[in-house]
């Protein structure tokens, strides 16, 4: 197998938890709230589910490219609405504070050292929608060792539109088929290979908290196919 | 002193010396062509005058944007027919490698365990007119742990143009007065102090072998003035 000259990472669901984060970080406000009716892990469902749609109108061309923090912010009061919880209630400053628990994430547990292991024979970069402030802060707090914040708002695109894929190439000055991308997500990687990347694919089972993947129906045979990031060091001989 | 929340770094003079990294890659080439009648310090130092007008007509509007690798393989072969050096001659593959040069730049002594105490307390990232891939391997190869490679390429823009410093605040999402420019340019800090930002002054003496910077004119009371960033990092108590 030809090997990357870089390697490209999907982040949220495949470096770290959301499900997990964003219940914890949602816990006290329900709590609060008096919403025991609602679960944390409910919660994180939900603004999920808003997230792609959301990213639609900015790929249709609906509106102007905006940052994640920002369809983070505007999808949380569409989640309260829905959830007959008035976000003016809340506060702003609640609100902004909630909108940044995105930048709060956990690791999965092999990430660092997987990632730190892989860095030492390739660069790391990331291709996340996640804005660069949102990778920062995520990075700084949990030790994730990129060499540069690629992606979305560097790309002025949002996955899977190919120009996030090949602006990403691009950047880094290699062919698209230098660069593979690691991802949890099959709908990630069909992107990612029609524009020529290779795909390295790490199997996430919780990332739904159990449930199927929405896209396992996309799955295909990978260039590399892992359980975790020490084993894709494994694999990549880093 | 009010603290910055982020510090923005010019890497080229400021972070790594690249004139012995210039003489030393292009004295090979002087010494295969029999010209002992340039020293490898007085090329790099050609080299380097062509960038500020380089970087003028992209500034200026007269052409679009285009990374600083692309203008250093320009300004080499301007460079090489002023010398009455055929750049034809030479062939494509070598005037290739040499222009990544600037790639393989090495840091002032005091660059790496300065950078590494910063990092400690504030996040760190590149403000240079160096595009992405030359910061990303200049950084694995020196050892620079940056958290974000940010400046022209991110932004569009080639410094002093306000936008490159003003874009780097906002994808850092904080304000222009809550980010401080750490460079060895007066002008440089000039431009960034008019768009609002905190300004230190890293001295550095040889970079242009111990002549006068051609910037000395400019210089101010800046908010922090040192000689070297371990320096910088104990009068940011970091």
């Amino acid at each position: 197998m030809k090997l990357p000259k870089a390697l490209a990472f999907d982040v949220f669901g495949t470096v770290v938890d959301w499900r997990s984060g964003i219940a914890r970080e949602a816990a006290p406000l329900l709590l609060k709230l008096g919403r025991s009716d609602i679960t944390p892990e409910a919660f994180a469902d939900g603004w999920r589910a808003r997230y792609q749609p959301a990213m639609a109108r900015v790929r249709s061309g609906e509106r102007p490219f905006v940052i994640l923090d920002t369809l983070h912010r505007e999808t949380l009061e569409e989640l309260l609405v829905s959830l007959d919880i008035d976000p003016g209630a809340i506060g702003d400053e609640r609100l902004r504070d909630l909108t940044l628990a995105w930048h709060r994430l956990d690791p999965w547990p092999d990430a660092v050292a997987g990632l730190a292991r892989l860095k030492q024979r390739f660069p790391i970069v990331t291709l996340s929608n996640g804005n660069i402030a949102l990778m920062l802060d995520m990075a700084r707090r949990a030790g994730l060792p990129w060499d540069a914040i690629l992606g979305a708002e560097v790309s002025g695109h949002y996955k899977p539109d190919p120009e996030a894929y090949l602006a990403t190439a691009r950047a880094l000055a290699i062919q698209p088929d230098e660069l593979c991308l690691v991802a949890a997500h099959h709908s990630d990687l069909n992107a990612a290979r029609a524009c020529g990347l290779l795909a390295a694919y790490v199997d996430r089972p919780t990332e739904y908290g159990g449930r199927p993947a929405p896209d396992r129906s996309l799955m295909q045979d990978w260039e590399w196919s892992v359980s975790s990031l020490t084993e894709l060091a494994d694999a990549l001989d880093a």
